[in-house]
């Protein structure tokens, strides 16, 4: 059953569906094919014992993800605050500590460490430009070197360098040496600095989608209605400048214009004819996907907050780098979420369900006691094992590659327009990221295409 | 028409031609199946006005790399040493100079800088294991920085790195700044040191195929008869332990198992069912392709030989980094191939045809004088533009990837064994690495299958 349309686009995550929804709202006929049997792409719900959703991939908005925060409040949904209250647990170096607020206690030495190399990050953050990093003066040579040669350059402290080895896993799924200096300076910059990054109050992590974060794709696709297409994977494009025909599970759709909203390794995948050019080949030949397994667990109460913790932590010794407390907002059942990150989740993904599980509640209890040992479910997601992710939470640019293809990441090819929250100037990586792409094309698609019938 | 058969393998380069052989000998059915509408991979013959074979693609083999030494042997090749009378070009850092024997002639602080620098690499090559380099004891620290920064730290003059740019480009065509320092010491210990690399006499210069390199993928294909099928580009691979069903434009071929032979981005692109282990896909996203676009210019007569020239020029301030004299063994016509490489062949990509032509023959005017501007032919191949190839000379590591998913390079995954060049351990990227690849899925692959029919 052939189909003829304006736009077609592909992937049903935020970015498809925002793209979609702006392109239906202008007059302009669209349909979105989706691989999966279901929208949201790395946003997905799962059931708590109960019944109530939790999030297995993306979860939390925050200030300043102005384009995300606008979608929720046009679709009617709300958000509510992370857990926050109680001490954190912070294990950097050799110690443990236990602190409100935010900075752990460290050593001086280490917290004076941490703190000068936030501060040049920050900088050097500030100096890459958003839109076009690979023009800043300091892109070549930020560009030549990985983010852990300029970690081990700039922090001077063991300490320090764990400090931000954990955080760089936190935010990136990625290890330190995997992306370029400049990628990582890009990414910082285009949240804003560090601060906006790790923080949970006044930062990424500061609030959550009443019902789940995947609910924002599935009211844009109830939206859509028919206007998208499950169970679609695309495996081939053919397109002119006159328009595409795009093969997705034995049925062709024609179009004037496509959107690419899938990640960029997965882009890769897709046979193009003509071939595209080799710019934009060897783009996505580079821009690996970071590697998470995210893990809840739920207990019959949140038996941490009794003892004053917040269910906030980090360590630079376990697998299990990053926790936080992911209780539904009535406070029943208990729920921690952890994330291992980069390296491990290679280790862990090496692992039977059994090993990796006895594992992760092991760093549970040694971050919270014994009563961590008796969870009531355990709810896990390895998105590198996910066909139509390949990894979490997003792809990054290894060294040498913003400066030589970095043009490529938004430019048209013929009819040809890439969205995904790679490509987003800000937030880039996040939500909010997805939601500025899928703008960003639907107003490259509008600025060329007369539609076909206009609506209002 | 679907088949069923032993072994399939995905794709007739060397590595694939080779395991075909090495399995039919041993009375098992085999099926190549090729993308393209001929055999060799990134080995392909032009021709020469006048009809003699000139090579576009890969073309050199030299002493230490027996598997295609023996190759060529056995299939009643002949090899001819590349031209080397006369005076080398060298312009390095700011000055040009000729020079006969191995050292161009820069000033002694920049020569002494050289040759410190190779004494490091060539050690570190050394020390780093050629299986499994991941293993190393420098492996983490060699694999968190680029060898660009490994480059920065070692040579301690301008020339000096300037030159070890340009032996990259040459060597990799890639940037420094491209691959993991674990990954440039892998490669130049799997060719057994730097000089190996680098050098016409004694090294993987020296010698040439008399008919051309692709003449040794041919003449196996010859061999393999019917059991080679060209136009077949593999989009899918269903598996189980039991063994494969392949998807090949339409048709379906059946093996108990099958052989990857193709570039790690281009495995990335075929779809397989299940899904492959996160450890295997993150690998594959990992290894791009080099770039490089290879151009041959034809004239009357080697007109630079009168002159004194030998043809081979390298300069550190040319798009053309490397030049050798590419006549035929009969002397005519006079033929000089030059190499865009790297970030040369980024810009000179997005040239049109014309303009990138005047730019090289401008290079060779450079070099060579000015009768280098009157050619009678001009013969390029820009390899990152082709569908199955996507790249040249071959596939390299970003930092991060040998020390997390090296194992997965050679690693079988239930029924699926992988070839190619760059799963080689000695002279990886090289022809003599795709047949060593060949020869060691063979040995996999007979170790586990009774054959069904033995033949001798």
């Amino acid at each position: 059953m052939d189909k003829s349309v304006d736009v077609v686009i592909v992937g049903a995550g935020i970015a498809g569906l925002v793209a979609a929804r702006d392109l239906m709202r202008h007059g302009t006929e669209v349909l979105v094919l989706e691989a999966r049997d279901r929208v949201g792409g790395r946003l997905l719900n799962a059931e708590l014992p109960g019944g109530q959703p939790i999030e297995v991939g993306g979860q939390w908005v925050g200030p300043g993800q102005h384009q995300v925060l606008a979608l929720i409040e046009e679709l009617g949904l709300a958000t509510y605050p992370t857990h926050t209250a109680g001490r954190h647990i912070a294990e950097v170096g050799s110690s443990r500590s236990e602190y409100t607020g935010r900075i752990p206690k460290v050593n001086p030495l280490a917290l004076a460490d941490i703190a000068q190399t936030q501060w040049r990050l920050d900088r050097l953050a500030r100096q890459v430009a958003r839109t076009e990093p690979w023009l800043a003066p300091q892109a070549e040579t930020l560009d030549s070197q990985t983010f852990a040669t300029w970690l081990q350059r700039t922090a001077l402290t063991a300490e320090g360098r764990s400090f931000f080895q954990l955080i760089t896993e936190a935010v990136f799924s990625a290890e330190p040496a995997d992306m370029s200096a400049l990628w990582a300076s890009f990414y910082v910059g285009a949240a804003g600095g560090l601060d906006a990054l790790i923080n949970v109050t006044g930062g990424a992590q500061q609030d959550r989608v009443v019902g789940g974060t995947q609910t924002i794709a599935l009211a844009m696709a109830e939206g859509l209605g028919d206007r998208v297409v499950l169970n679609s994977p695309v495996s081939e494009i053919d397109w002119d400048d006159a328009g595409v025909r795009v093969h997705a599970n034995g049925t062709i759709v024609r179009a004037r214009r496509a959107v690419i909203a899938v990640p960029p390794p997965l882009a890769a995948r897709i046979r193009f004819t003509p071939g595209l050019p080799g710019d934009r080949d060897q783009l996505v030949q580079r821009m690996p996907m970071g590697r998470v397994i995210k893990v809840n667990v739920v207990y019959d109460e949140p038996f941490w907050r009794t003892a004053g913790l917040s269910g906030q932590a980090n360590s630079d010794r376990r697998p299990l780098g990053t926790v936080f407390d992911n209780t539904p907002p009535g406070g029943s059942p208990g729920v921690l979420v952890g994330f291992l990150e980069g390296r491990h989740a290679d280790v862990g993904a090496r692992l039977d369900l059994a090993d990796r599980r006895a594992q992760v509640i092991e760093d549970f209890a040694g971050y919270f006691g014994s009563r961590a040992r008796n969870p009531i479910d355990y709810i896990e997601r390895d998105w590198a094992e996910e066909e139509y992710s390949r990894g979490c939470y997003g792809a990054f640019t290894a060294p040498g590659t913003l400066t030589r293809f970095g043009p490529a990441l938004r430019s048209t090819v013929g009819p040809l327009h890439w969205a995904g929250t790679e490509t987003a100037t800000r937030w880039a990586g996040y939500i909010d990221g997805a939601a500025e792409s899928g703008h960003r094309v639907a107003r490259e698609i509008s600025s060329v295409l007369v539609p076909a019938v206009v609506n209002d």
